[in-house]
């Protein structure tokens, strides 16, 4: 039971999953332009300061955290979004500072930032939006950032190049890129997101942006993207804490042709988006999803998934690649919105592992084997309903326990 | 920010607390007997059939899982105690296997149990209760299971040797005999129980036997229960995740003088086991009370205290003795209890390391050695009512994984 030093040695290697560039990204985006630059608030002098910019107003939809401290930029946004009806025309971002737990001096610089860009494009300050992420509680460096949104709006005409470099200039503890893009005849939707849990004082937050050419109804688009944000950012899971920055935009600019299939070329794009969230939890081995079926309701459903995810007996359990079905199935029985556990189905990899109030006589050792892959299904099935829902977690292992243990001391 | 090896190898050291024997245990409470004897159940061969006789029906009061996965034992022990409406005469323990996940099969084995100590001790079936620890979803070896019960009904005539054997009967993965006793007027409570997070297959569950001389008022005794247990057996967190088999069981000989003393006698004796408990998580360097005041109401403010206890942050942070406080507070927010976050004040060991909606100017050196205790408090102080609530955590360490994810592969 207990590893060798050199077993445990060789756990701490975080693999990374094989990624291919995305074809588009934010600044391919007909009516966009993306920028960004190194603005000297991070010590490692990586790019800090991001810029989105729209031709001319666009439709813009958000969904951003429920966390009760939610940081100076999500309060200046949901005012601005307020008061626009969810028109924009640029989104400000800096990450190295989460610009939160810092007060009204914070509320002062976010709104700075968004007039900073207001004065540069010459628009009216509620049509530009801010996000931030980095450590929080400490405020933000305003001369390095404010030289850092001249840099960018500057480096807006540079084209492709520097629409890459926006991707760069939003991550922190990220280790990969993260982006995704869904082509549509004539039109496209390309996102780009960073995350990676939440590391203190280095709070990672979920940053998303995701921007389409299609013509879509500006009406359907804050419904659209809540639906779709159920399935993929908010169905991520690392580590029970969701944190004060959350937030994901979604900008339309309406040039492109008729596009009928742009929900689902935007529930996939958003869903690829999540996952590399999930897969680069710190030690994450893999992306499990967590598949909720024949649950009360959906909303059910997914909290059932939620609490499965959130036992660290389970998370330890897919990085051990252990069939474990006594962790998963109990803790169903555990889930506040599970109203009965009779006819509980489980299923690891499709290997039907829990049925008739027992377990199956399955092959452990196959079982375990299938658990070794960078994709991992669990299915439960319960017979209440017809409710559905989704959860991707990271599996917990040493390196999760490495970087947050010793983090800052 | 990566361990040297040798470093993580050190911190593969589980310690373990100082005690010191209690001055009493369940076979030395007036009018009770108590028994452990090895039946063969565990491949160990240590203790696993233990029984616990009353010379007379005695009363009786019990909490049990709230899992939908209540196993067998739990199950029949409801069932006991509705019809006697809280009387029993005997309770027997079997640990190496939970009888949980068992179906129509186990639910007879529990009954059968009962049976045969019912014959044993000459009394109606329903006043004997039942619990069982270990391996779930596998049947009992009911002939091993049987002869134990033979043997430890003869081995309750042995006197207070015996009477310590009955902890050894229940315990499982524990690192060390969790027992508790405050001593009153001539009376005591006296109580043990079993239990380190819940390792699955071997599903380590939650057990507790407390009993007391004391003549305690029937009506008041599941009450008082249930209000001791909040505050103690159901504080404790390890890992998000309750068994099928947790029971608490209190039984009142009455033999005792007088006791004003009782109601907080029988609150320290169980406080002090919970602690046992927790400090027992995998791994566990420490334990941490979660102390939640100014809440809405009781219910909310240890809602909140779980939900901050839920948190792998938090708890990999409290492993690394970090003063961490964003981890601690941004997670106040994300609690569904939490109404409002403005005001909060949040105490390390007493330090303040966050109010006025910012961090304090601490001396994080300072409150990093003052986290390298046996015992931490985290205090969240909130401003939205008088309710208060207490949980008491595990920290999550590096043997915490090695446990979880290398137990059966």
């Amino acid at each position: 039971m207990v590893l060798a030093v050199t077993d445990l040695a060789s756990r701490l290697h975080h693999p990374l999953p094989s990624l291919t560039p995305a074809p588009k990204t934010l600044g391919d985006i007909a009516g966009l332009r993306a920028a960004g630059v190194r603005a000297g608030i991070k010590a490692s002098g990586n790019p800090d300061v991001a810029l989105l910019v729209a031709d001319a107003p666009i439709d813009v939809a958000a969904v951003f955290t429920q966390n009760k401290f939610a940081a100076a930029p999500v309060l200046v946004c949901r005012e601005h979004l307020a008061k626009t009806g969810g028109r924009a025309r640029a989104i400000v971002v800096n990450s190295g500072n989460a610009n939160a737990c810092t007060g009204d001096e914070g509320l002062q610089n976010a709104r700075t930032m968004c007039a900073d860009v207001a004065a540069l494009v010459g628009c009216p300050v509620e049509e530009v939006l801010v996000a931030s992420t980095g450590v929080i509680g400490v405020p933000l460096p305003m001369e390095k950032v404010r030289a850092g949104i001249r840099a960018a709006f500057e480096a807006l005409a540079a084209g492709p190049e520097a629409g890459r470099a926006f991707l760069a200039a939003i991550q922190t503890t990220d280790a990969y890129p993260k982006e995704a893009a869904t082509l549509g005849d004539g039109w496209s939707v390309a996102g780009v997101c960073k995350g990676a849990g939440m590391i203190a004082p280095n709070m990672a937050t979920m940053l998303a942006f995701v921007a389409t050419d299609a013509p879509v109804d500006p009406g359907a688009l804050t419904p659209l993207l809540r639906r779709v944000a159920t399935g993929s950012f908010n169905a991520v899971h690392v580590d029970s804490h969701p944190s004060t920055n959350d937030s994901l935009f979604l900008l339309a600019t309406r040039r492109g042709p008729q596009a009928p299939a742009f929900d689902s070329a935007l529930e996939a794009t958003c869903k690829r988006l999540a996952w590399l969230i999930a897969r680069d939890g710190e030690g994450a081995t893999k992306v499990t999803t967590i598949r909720v079926t024949g649950a009360a309701s959906d909303e059910a459903a997914q909290a059932i998934a939620r609490r499965v995810a959130e036992s660290a007996l389970v998370r330890t359990a897919l990085f051990g690649n252990d069939p474990n079905w006594g962790r998963f199935v109990s803790q169903v029985g555990n889930a506040r919105d599970c109203g009965s556990v009779a006819g509980l189905v489980c299923k690891l990899q499709g290997i039907t592992v829990f049925e008739k109030d027992a377990p199956t006589a399955f092959d452990r050792a196959a079982a375990s084997r299938a658990m070794a892959a960078e994709d991992v299904l669990l299915e439960l099935h319960l017979t209440e309903g017809a409710g559905s829902g989704v959860v991707l977690t990271s599996d917990l292992g040493y390196r999760y326990v490495e970087v947050n243990a010793e983090y800052t001391t």
